[in-house]
């Protein structure tokens, strides 16, 4: 396969810690109003709702919504388990923008921009363009273009998210790069015919709980996204 | 009204000079192929074709393709007129392309750069995905998303292609200002409700062929990008 013209990257968890983050955010938002709690469970809990959220569009059971929404759905589904039934719209909406507050990992903004010197790069993830754009800013990456999910209306991994990727850059799939740090993500995008980059983040859902290894054949590996870079050239 | 949370802006006329670009480009491809002409009048001709080739996909007698398939048909159109019937699908193509290749007014990526101090700013042009990305990376424009006719499927100056934008943001259309150097595109930004900035481009379409002011009532005007960031801060 030639070199990628484009690099595509998947952004919570490879690219930034939502765990952490999230934490800290619910931590901020609930504890002056007088809740406690493992505040990495909380976000774990919610995550751990993500797929499901998806699937209901996915399926076609509920019309293409933003992820935002899709993280309000799920939220209502986990409030009781964590005393939290009766909190504001206001908290709640406070809650569903703490995914728009996560931190990269320490390599990520190097990675990216050492990347886009060899070609475009632009998040294809099933984050919205707003959310998208605030971690960019928070961030500092400069992305050629957000497309993903809000893009195509419909959500990873169904083909159509990279696949409109590809198109919007006017490239064959074999001219991309798909860059993720879980191995679902990749099986995906290799089924379309996109080349696969894994980036190892094995802390990503708790110490260890992450993915260390691809379960899948992929182009190219590194432990960091700045190794990955620095094997590339 | 409020100061913008978003910059919307028109790309060719606005931000880059089309007309020059064309015909540099235009000239580069065809000229040692033996060709000869007038170079700006090939390039206000293809021009010339931009609304009649749009109205085909806003009147729905065509379904929605990107501005490069749109160039690639209002191409064809003018081709006799210029002694070139015979050339190429390669050439063709390459001609498609200059349209990647245009260059900004002097001005324009510094008042990018300073509007980007002040909020959210993203094309919202007819261009497609792949045209803005070469002509940021061209020009070194810092955008914060790419949103516009391919992410609405329409174009401007239908209402969805400004309100999409919005709502990507999340933003309500007050939030937002169009920013351009046409007055019809903002009477129809206005339309929707969004907020209105032209920039003068009176040598847009030769000299003195430009809008050298708004014809209708805008929120701000300025002689070129960085007079208006000027004047909003």
């Amino acid at each position: 396969m030639g070199a990628p013209k484009a690099f595509f990257f998947d952004i919570f968890g490879t690219i930034v810690d939502w765990r952490e983050g999230v934490a800290r955010e619910a931590h901020s938002i609930l504890h002056p109003l007088g809740h406690d709690m493992i505040w990495t469970a909380f976000a774990d809990a919610w995550r751990g709702k993500y797929q499901a959220g998806m699937e209901e569009i996915r399926s076609g059971a509920q019309p293409f919504s933003k992820l935002d929404v899709v993280h309000a759905r799920t939220l209502e589904w986990i409030l009781a388990d964590f005393g939290l039934a009766d909190i504001s719209a206001e908290t709640k909406h406070a809650l569903v923008l703490a995914w728009h507050k996560l931190d990269a990992w320490p390599d990520s903004t190097r990675g990216i921009a050492m990347l886009r010197r060899q070609g475009f790069v632009a998040p294809v993830s099933n984050g919205n363009f707003s959310l998208m754009a605030a971690l960019a800013r928070r961030n500092n990456f400069h992305w050629d273009a957000i497309l993903g999910a809000e893009f195509s209306r419909d959500y990873k991994p169904k083909p159509d998210v990279y696949l409109s990727a590809c198109a919007a850059f006017d490239l064959a799939p074999e001219d991309c790069m798909m860059v993720a740090a879980h191995s679902d993500d990749l099986a995906a995008a290799k089924a379309c015919g996109l080349q696969t980059g894994f980036i190892a983040r094995p802390n990503e859902k708790g110490p260890g709980k992450g993915e260390s290894k691809p379960k899948i054949a992929v182009d190219l590996a590194g432990e960091d996204l700045v190794d990955f870079a620095n094997k590339l050239v």
